[in-house]
């Protein structure tokens, strides 16, 4: 649950991020920057800024603005209907972001699972993105990933987004973002 | 026909630009960048530069370059077996670009079709894209563009990308490239 403030502040956070990197956005665009606390309460940590540019039946592009060492937590894309599950390309455009794959486990890795949250990563073979890396993750797969000290701005090209169907490993997770007024 | 010189300098070019924007590729995509004149062998008026960053089954990221005032000749992408043709967004990310689709002509455009082809350009409808604006192509709808006098970024998010199956407007057009060496 964040407050609107709470809203107001990372949408004007990721909306710079975007801007020091030269990416121009419409005002409309702006204001509609999604804020995903994934229902923890604790945005700094584990959360995720979203840009959708479009979302068709076919395809999907957005931005994912990460702050530093922000995490977006361990999901998968599973088939919904007809769909197969939403297979993604992550582009690395600014920053740092270590992504974590199903698949043998990188001896050593660079990012932390955040505090208390531990048990809900499970995968942790590490690919390192820097500025032009990219990688693309088949769908269903669990994945997850941190940005580095400096945040990162990450383009995703995908399939059809459907988050509401993600599936999450920690159960305590909302995908949909909840925001309460200040009066509540 | 180009020769190797000229694609060489053409895609030093447009690695400029999206240098110049922030947009990182690596060596390999660099090295990579297709340089597109569509056969009429006069590639400052007509032609294309393009990063394909990815194109499974499912969808396609790419980046347009496009020199100042340098046009996309008008084509349109037909249903191919089952895919019932590729659906694009085109989202300006620097300069300006003028699109033309099917519709109501405008009453004057911004655009000129390049001088001796003028009657391969057969739709008017124009929209003005800027830094930030977008807009999405149905699938089998004629388009062509043109940058302004600063040229242009342009992102391309698209349904699955099958250029070989394009259809244009002008018979003298071949959409894949054809390079000879110098001592041709």
């Amino acid at each position: 649950m964040m407050t609107r403030a709470q809203v107001a502040q990372a949408q004007a956070r990721a909306a710079a991020q975007l801007s020091a990197q030269g990416i121009a956005l419409t005002p409309a665009e702006q204001a509609q920057i999604e804020v995903a606390d994934f229902g923890l309460g604790d945005l700094a940590h584990t959360g995720l800024q979203i840009v959708v540019y479009v979302n068709t039946d076919r395809y999907c592009a957005k931005e994912l603005l990460l702050f530093p060492r922000q995490t977006c937590p361990e999901h998968r894309h599973p088939p919904v209907g007809s769909d197969r599950g939403k297979e993604e390309t992550f582009r690395c455009r600014s920053g740092q972001v270590w992504l974590y794959v199903e698949g043998e486990p990188s001896a050593q890795i660079a990012a932390h699972p955040p505090l208390g949250s531990e048990s809900a990563y499970t995968v942790f073979h590490e690919i390192t993105l820097l500025p032009g890396d990219q990688y693309t993750i088949p769908p269903n797969t669990k994945h997850w990933f941190q940005a580095g000290d400096q945040g990162a701005i990450v383009s995703e090209f995908s399939s059809a987004s459907r988050d509401a169907y993600d599936i999450f490993t920690d159960p305590r997770i909302r995908r949909l973002p909840e925001v309460m007024d200040e009066a509540d």
